[in-house]
């Protein structure tokens, strides 16, 4: 298997089927629908629908009613990033090398657009067309969805990074880990987990798929902390050092880059290592998805 | 009966049940969540959930599985007025005659409060228990609020009056209608709609009661507009003449004042007169309902 072209041709079918459900760009509500057209294709690795299509795979899914679900996903981590490169949370003007949404097309259009895209994960959800017996998987895996992109989850993240910015070097790690676990591991938590449930996994499945997403998540966001220190703007296409810029407190900034690469490794096999109780086939989805994992975690952009 | 006294209480049962599904405030998402129960009891009329809660009456419902939905649609109106007050929207200080969550709270939170609401909205339909024989209704009543809540309906709104600001005097009547259909008028339809449906009433019923709350939304638009004019802090709570001093075009600097409120009293007739078809009981709950309606649009507040 090239690892490569695999994942090339899976980023590839996860926006082709993004594709599908992009609102229509016409009359007074184009221009919002346009940023968020912007806002979705703007690139991105599209790891959170591929993590929850192979995860579906893993537990035997086969069918489309995945389909929406991923489409789902990426739109909620998107309306997450739009709002949080805006001028009141991170103002960040670029991302993945390109303008961010308010850059583009103004603040209040992008708090819209962001608010359109959270709407629109489920109303792309509830519209698809689905067999009556699919409806208690569908409504726990919407439960999950909604749960972890929540108050309890990315955005409880959320509010406890805004306040460590005012915190400064009193941030604890317990803080530290608890915006890690929520603003990042939780949608990814929601991925795996939303994956096994459609596929009909046990409840015990489902919780592991809950674990191995979140040492992943964790491990996830402490590369990025490392990579906002190590990168840069040409690599990483995006301003560096910007969480440096607003005193933001890191896993770096609080144990050092050594130890911080020394965790993402723990996190990372210790993570693989619950998948593989579920792996009896050694096939190429399955080996797909850990070395996803790992390139994840070791990337470097 | 009387109205005043009835409409006090369901406003009171409309907010009981909303304060069983507020989020807790506590650990480093506390924040937000203060933000958000703050938003959601800085007052407000309940129009939402009472109409939808009136006729889920009418159509013979009766258990509790609208209670939910009611606290749903609040909190998705509410997450609107709390995004529409930003210093990047609207600008507001004061609504209801009580500071706005971002007066108070800041920007960022307010954003975040905002997004928690909405997702909020959708989690606390997904977490109720209920039997699985009612997923179905439920699934497409989920499917309507969604719908009228995003670019199809109130988002799409909300970006076609954003644009009329720019647009100054060369805003059509058109573009008007679809503001007003859109940003105001979605939402009712929603609640409406939503009530009718987790009762079990018929598609057409369904489309009827879309009908009556087209026409009493766009008159409640209208009204606002009105009252924008003629009301002041005093009794309005919010600040006054912010339309003019937007330079917003309304439907007042359009067609004047005594047209406006003329439109009003057609629209409310032939809202009322469609609802009237379905009252062939007399009773108690069906001349509240007409009562409320009549009452929304000649408010003074």
């Amino acid at each position: 298997m090239n690892f490569k072209q695999t994942l090339h041709d899976k980023v590839k079918t996860t926006e082709d089927i993004l594709l599908t459900y992009l609102p229509k760009q016409e009359g007074y509500s184009a221009k919002v629908a346009e940023a968020m057209n912007y806002s979705l294709l703007a690139g991105g690795k599209r790891i959170r629908p591929i993590l929850m299509q192979e995860v579906f795979t893993l537990f035997g899914g086969t069918d489309k009613i995945i389909e929406p679900f991923m489409a789902a996903i990426e739109m909620i981590h998107t309306y997450s990033l739009v709002h949080d490169d805006l001028p009141s949370m991170d103002n960040d003007l670029y991302r993945r090398g390109k303008k961010t949404t308010h850059a583009i097309f103004g603040e209040g259009m992008a708090v819209l657009a962001g608010d359109g895209l959270l709407n629109l994960a489920f109303e792309t959800i509830l519209d698809s067309k689905m067999e009556p017996d699919f409806y208690p998987r569908c409504f726990q895996a919407m439960q999950v969805l909604a749960t972890k992109a929540g108050v309890r989850g990315m955005i409880g993240g959320q509010t406890a990074d805004i306040l460590a910015e005012n915190l400064g070097s009193h941030v604890t790690c317990e803080h530290l880990l608890y915006i890690h676990k929520n603003k990042t591991a939780a949608l990814m938590e929601a991925a795996m987990m939303v994956g096994a449930i459609l596929a009909g996994a046990k409840e015990e499945a489902v919780l592991d798929m809950e674990r191995v997403a979140r040492m992943i998540g964790i491990a996830f966001q402490i590369q990025d902390d490392i990579l906002d220190v190590t990168s840069s703007l040409e690599v990483l296409g995006k301003e560096t050092g910007s969480d440096s810029k607003n005193n933001k407190v890191t896993y770096v900034t609080l144990h050092g880059l050594d130890a911080s690469q020394l965790e993402v490794k723990r996190l990372s096999e210790e993570g693989i290592a619950i998948l593989l109780k579920y792996q009896s086939k050694t096939g190429e989805e399955s080996s797909f998805l850990n070395q996803l994992l790992e390139e994840l975690i070791g990337r470097e952009q």
